[in-house]
């Protein structure tokens, strides 16, 4: 292991895994990625953050956790970054890794975290002045469930974790599965005249001028479809595709011009919401002329797009398939709408269609109540040391924590945040809360690594 | 789910649990035993007492168990008994669960850990009144280290642990590997005039009278061995055996006359130096009676044996061959001896040889630091709510926890103890020190079930 002395999201460094942590049968092993920048290290001793990659390429992830790069030189600290197994470049069985139900049988978050767990002992052990260094979980969305639960279950690891937008309560019987549309919804009835209004009748709309060929010809004219739509079913995946347009323009409702799911104005959910803003006497026609206007701001902001393609809705730097693979097994989050309290066309979760899919697709059942039993659900009052940090607008925080449980287990609201927006980069446009937000998580984490420093039995006592 | 209302260790139930808690592909049950004991239960909320089952037919834990019996009233506690995977009746393949490593493959203490937990979360929802109970895991040995990892990995199921006589830092790098002998040695030192000292000459005088056909059958038949030695590699494992019985009798060193891994009489240390008051003078046939007399303390006490079976050292109630794979995966327990600070022959802890070992019988390798990894070997100060009792004349207590290491992780030392006494029927002659362990124990249990009815963010609010 020869770590690089790295200042940016290149120049990768590998290590060799354990295919299974969990059972000694499968004893091959494979390479994972992770990044390392020491620039700022004060070594021997300094802490390390450690981001507990999520599901995607660990070099995009990298780059859009600026708060990382923006505290190491404030904290004398060790940045890194780990690959999740079966993304990225860390595929346990190469290009066959997605192959089959037997490929996949070892991607899961209790694998990805023992990998997380074996990587930082082995820093620990090889790399000069790191052996007493106190290690600070990091991470945003799935990331940052992965970062709370690395703390849970290897507190001798990580003194403390920054569980960021991280949905940890998202899980059958734990939150109402409408809240997550809910909370979409409020965005766009905030963001603009008749918003959520226009986008509730919309789905009617669809299914009137859908009703005919003529009506599908022009619906895929005016939505520039690349592919235009030809009959009912595909105006079904239609509708989702759009459903899952207005989920993530909540996720990234930031304050500034990003590019983070795709390139956006700022607060791009109130540039959408210009072309929405319908009275009731609306057509059809009129109000999807809006949508598609409004479709396109979260498309083709950049006016680079010829058209717009329908089976995909965000970069390609996540990987959907493996992330639906953990859906379909440990990650059931169940949602649901009721086009009441929220803009969307009624739907109940109804876990047993669920399953039957993930049957059809895997090969495997989920098991709806593993991740409470092996993660601990609400009853996890005797865990320390970790934030949860919300954004207001992002639908995740509907399953996320968003009070204090203990006084080392805390929350952090930012009501005007979208979706991890405190692990960005800083920007002028930055709201007080999300400056707050992030001077109050460097408070935590400098009271986690003096604590580290000072208390026998733990990982970095000297 | 039907629990039993039974008040002694037959009559059991069983649960049907997933034979891989961690994987998908594999999607097979079995059927796990467990027994059940309500006849003191103050329910709804009355708290549970849960003995995490080891390696071994779970009704001969519940028969040695007595602890659990005697407190149930005072506590209005139903007591559970869960029987572990791949021991006793609990074989995830039937006779089969033993035939190849791929059979072999879901034997591991994670997937025993994650048995009990979907076990008791499905008692909590199933039995009338147990919805709020908390749950206190109780385990000796190896069960005592499912115990403590047991709260440590699932504080949401069980708000804390009796960890007895549990060598959890019995791991490569957290105890010196010979501390284990050093503990048996001076457990006959200190029960008889240069009983230490004879058992250290005898190994000598093994080999001096083996070296010929006639001192060979003299051995036999002067341990009235069933199989006679006839050769050097028969000599080898006949000093084999005698180690291993000495460590047996360490670990049941009891005050009173007890049936645990034989029958035997009280303090039977005592009673095996009887026959070892050897001075320097003795010659090796002298010495070498006098140790078979020693060994029949501890295979004949009753009188009842015709002779002695030198395969086997203890009650067919174990499972050696899991045990055995389970110390040829995950339990890497090193031990050594120096023949100087121990009254054994020298022998240097060699891991490589022990894992090929392991190849050879089951087909895979050791990981040596895994379970330092997984279960925190010293940095595990962020825990709580764990008792580690440990007995001074109980050679596990080198690999034990015997010092507090928080408030709320504490060690409870018995000094005149062997092998977790403190979990055996109380006994008129047992030593004030067991009993003060035991108030102890209990008063914490007592604080541990208050502390969850009243603290928010435990399985147990009301």
């Amino acid at each position: 292991i020869k770590p690089n002395l790295t200042i940016n999201c290149v120049s990768p460094s590998s290590y060799v895994f354990q295919i299974d942590h969990f059972g000694f049968l499968e004893d091959g092993t494979f390479k994972q990625r992770y990044l390392v920048a020491d620039k700022h290290w004060q070594h021997p001793g300094g802490p390390v953050l450690f981001y507990t990659g999520n599901e995607g390429d660990i070099t995009w992830f990298c780059n859009n956790t600026g708060f990382m790069w923006e505290i190491a030189e404030e904290l004398g600290a060790m940045l890194v970054f780990a690959e999740h197994r079966y993304y990225g470049e860390s595929l346990p069985f190469g290009p066959d890794s997605y192959s089959d139900s037997k490929h996949l049988n070892y991607l899961t978050s209790e694998q990805a975290l023992a990998d997380f767990a074996v990587l930082i002992q082995n820093l620990k052990s090889t790399v000069p002045g790191a052996q007493h260094s106190p290690v600070i979980a990091i991470g945003g969305s799935y990331g940052g469930m992965l970062s709370a639960w690395f703390r849970m279950k290897y507190p001798n690891i990580v003194v403390g974790a920054l569980a960021a937008s991280a949905p940890i309560w998202q899980f059958p019987g734990m939150v109402p599965c409408g809240d997550f549309y809910k909370i979409v919804t409020q965005d766009f009835a905030k963001s603009g005249y008749n918003c959520d209004a226009s986008i509730r009748k919309s789905w009617n709309a669809i299914k009137n001028v859908s009703s005919t060929a003529s009506g599908l010809q022009w619906l895929s004219e005016e939505f520039s479809l690349c592919t235009p739509l030809k009959n009912k079913i595909d105006a079904l995946g239609f509708k989702n595709w759009l459903q899952e347009t207005w989920v993530n323009l909540a996720m990234v409702d930031y304050p500034y011009e990003a590019n983070f799911l795709q390139p956006l104005p700022r607060w791009p959910i109130q540039e959408v919401c210009k072309y929405l803003a319908f009275d009731s006497a609306v057509s059809d026609r009129q109000l999807l002329h809006g949508v598609s206007q409004a479709a396109k701001v979260y498309y083709n902001y950049t006016g680079s797009s010829s058209c717009l393609n329908t089976s995909q809705t965000a970069t390609g730097s996540l990987g959907f398939l493996g992330w639906y693979y953990q859906a379909c097994t440990e990650m059931v989050m169940p949602m649901c709408t009721d086009g009441v309290q929220d803009m969307f066309e009624p739907e109940e979760w109804n876990f047993q269609a669920f399953s039957d899919g993930c049957n059809a697709l895997f090969g495997v059942r989920p098991r709806a109540e593993w991740a409470g039993t092996v993660y601990g659900g609400k009853d996890i009052a005797s865990h320390s040391n970790i934030i949860f940090s919300n954004g207001g607008l992002d639908p995740w925080s509907a399953g996320g924590v968003t009070y204090n449980i203990t006084d080392s287990l805390v929350s952090i609201m930012i009501p005007d945040g979208a979706h991890h927006l405190d692990l960005r980069y800083s920007n002028d446009r930055d709201t007080p809360s999300v400056r707050a937000a992030r001077a109050l998580e460097v408070k935590y984490f400098r009271e986690w690594i003096h604590q580290a420093k000072t208390t026998p039995g733990t990982a970095s006592t000297l």
